[in-house]
């Protein structure tokens, strides 16, 4: 007996391993995720066929009806929280273990494209569509989110972390809608919203999946990207006064031009950021010129300075550079820069170095290609972070184009992200809990 | 009776001499001009103590009537031809000789100064009151001229020069009224424009006494500006198209940003219009960014390029010049620049020697310093050169600054100005007709 039991016990261990580390990788299905994504884009197209569905939208609303439909044929138990995001529960084999959960967001900007987090969304049920097919209950239950409002400010990821104060409640979104009201318009209770909140600890981990919405991996031709964070941004309205004046009666040089100091400002912005080496970026993205007419020396400029990268100290010891030289600027150009660091910004947030390596294996195992990055853009995983360790997988994005009806991700593509995600998620499933 | 009589064609011959050369200048009223100044300048006057003497509207109407009645008090004759302008004529000795011209307008921009164009209406005014104190009756006729509109267009010295063409009429100012409807509003007739028109050889010089409306009078402390000509001005419309994309996700290696092309533009053209000796100037005023979001590259930048000289065919040279280094930057930053001329320049006028003698003669006589300048500004008297040999004369504006409430120019200097004109005016009285 005693022998026919370690045998028993044996075998048992065998089967799992192989199915932990020897079986082949479950692979996504790629015609699935395509069709499903091409549904959802129907869902607000635009006669640009851009993408319109903006959240607290009829379409928006229309498109998470869609996605709950499906969340229920793939056997998931699907709730509204009080920030209404969706979430769909499945459960574990030890079901009062902390869930993984992962998601992302379907809503749209303005004119947006089909894959911004819809590919994030779609990826999450296909994970859920492959469990189902290969019969597998992982240990502890498993969350498939869909947060409310994430172009808008991250809203329903806030929320989660417990981080949606009532003064955002009051902002207006592209819908019109304040998003107080937009959270009841989707069913959500913006007056409980502590509810919501996941406490820190509670998930054993976030995952997300999404497009680049850059260049990197297609100009490098790389399957995934394993982000190692998603960057800090700070943002300062800079100003530059000197002195409006006719154009044809003041020499050149008694001139104090604010539009030649302002250029002096953005080439010198793209110098400092330059000069150091790493992923780091900056951009003047605005640039408002006044009085702005042809036969008058422009008085003033009104410009944007954004700053971003994985290191919020490296920020500003960029943006001391550019604040010094900024000085030099002003007294060639007999101009007054001043700066105002605006309320707006995010700090970085450094993604979880265990689910960065479960999701490099998973990605060996399936055999992509992929490189550490860091995310420029912002992603509700940012705010996943505070009370959860995360993890982001990317895919291509063509022309390194998004927020834009040329938006484009390849099936393929799409199909190895969700891949990538479905293996990693069962790696951390049978991990220390 | 031979000896008598020709003793008394001697003493009258002595006489004439003295008075036309030899005599103390006639010096005009400081106080007077001043305080005709200041109540123009309480007809629309506004909060920030700037003038909304906009043409066509009531307070335009309301300025011209305490300028007619000036002109009515000092005798002269007045009408209001068909385009608005308004004529107040003096009899000559020989009233058939051709009238000498001279005056500005009394219009402004909206919340304009209290000087610009002013100064030469009431200066105008004032020569015809020290002819008056001084007993003189000049050979040919005098005429005061209070042109219609010249903020919105010169329209009134482009109907005097013939060159109002249908077009033109209906275009809406500042008021709200179209050209039309405003001279209608003035007591003109646009159905009848032709009758305003003077022929070519008509008129046997216009002068037009003015504000500098920039600082090198008062920078290099002189009274009296002798004005070489009116400048050429040419307009182009710049566009520089790069690609928006997504300000976090995009490194900076793979940008084209139009506002980095955009600021080495403006930086550009500076250095070129520097690179030439003389006084022409150029300005980059317009500068749109778009979309001009601080998270967005900007994707494209519309400026205006304005080119300014007493030489049109040197304005061509630094555009060509421009145009080269243009497409320099347009590779370099991955931008596509183009130009587009726009049809709104101005052909230098270049004024008339004798009479540009005949205003140094009379500041040199007046003991009083000057120098000869181009007008980079427009003026009326850019359309007068095209049917009568013109000269203007500049008085300083303090700081520079003109179409603004901060415009000022001192009694001192407008009387300065004004006792330039009468002298110059007499002198070219007696000059060959």
């Amino acid at each position: 007996m005693k022998i026919r039991n370690s045998i028993v016990v044996l075998a048992a261990m065998v089967l799992l391993a192989v199915n932990v580390c020897a079986q082949t990788p479950i692979r996504a299905n790629a015609e699935r995720m395509e069709s499903r994504i091409k549904a959802l884009s129907q869902i607000g197209l635009n006669d640009n066929g851009g993408s319109d569905r903006v959240a607290y939208t009829d379409y928006d609303k229309q498109g998470r009806e869609y996605i709950i439909e499906l969340m229920k044929n793939a056997g998931l138990q699907v709730r509204i929280d009080t920030a209404a995001n969706i979430i769909g529960r499945r459960k574990g084999k030890f079901d009062d273990r902390k869930p993984i959960v992962f998601g992302s967001h379907i809503d749209t900007v303005p004119n947006g494209g089909a894959y911004d987090g819809c590919v994030g969304v779609i990826g999450a049920i296909e994970v859920i569509e492959l469990l189902n097919e290969n019969k597998i209950t992982t240990d502890g239950p498993l969350e498939v989110i869909v947060f409310t409002d994430e172009e808008g400010g991250l809203t329903g990821s806030r929320a989660s972390a417990g981080d949606l104060g009532p003064e955002a409640l009051t902002v207006t979104n592209n819908s019109g809608r304040a998003i107080e009201e937009g959270i009841r318009f989707l069913g959500g209770d913006p007056g409980r919203l502590a509810e919501a909140a996941r406490k820190e600890g509670d998930i054993k981990a976030y995952l997300e999946l999404h497009i680049e919405q850059g260049g990197v991996l297609e100009s490098k031709g790389l399957n995934i990207g394993v982000v190692e964070g998603i960057v800090g941004i700070e943002w300062w309205e800079v100003t530059i006064e000197g002195f409006a004046n006719h154009a044809g009666t003041t020499p050149m040089k008694g001139r104090r031009d604010a539009v030649l100091a302002g250029a002096r400002f953005a080439l010198m912005v793209n110098e400092v950021v330059n000069s150091y080496g790493g992923t780091q970026v900056g951009t003047v993205g605005k640039f408002i010129a006044e009085p702005g007419a042809p036969n008058v020396i422009p008085g003033k400029v009104t410009l944007s300075l954004e700053l971003r990268d994985l290191s919020a100290e490296k920020i500003f010891r960029m943006y001391n550079a550019i604040e010094k030289r900024a000085i030099v600027i002003g007294s060639e150009t007999g101009t007054e820069i001043t700066f105002k660091h605006l309320d707006v910004g995010a700090l970085p947030a450094i993604t979880d170095e265990k689910i960065k390596s479960k999701i490099e294996e998973s990605a060996k195992r399936l055999g992509l290609t992929y490189q550490k990055m860091p995310s420029g853009a912002g992603h509700d995983a940012q705010d996943m972070a505070n009370i959860a360790p995360v993890g982001m997988i990317f895919v291509p994005s063509r022309g390194g184009i998004s927020h834009s009806p040329k938006e484009f991700t390849s099936a393929e593509d799409m199909a190895n992200g969700a891949s990538v995600l479905v293996n990693a998620i069962l790696a951390m499933d049978k991990g220390s809990n």
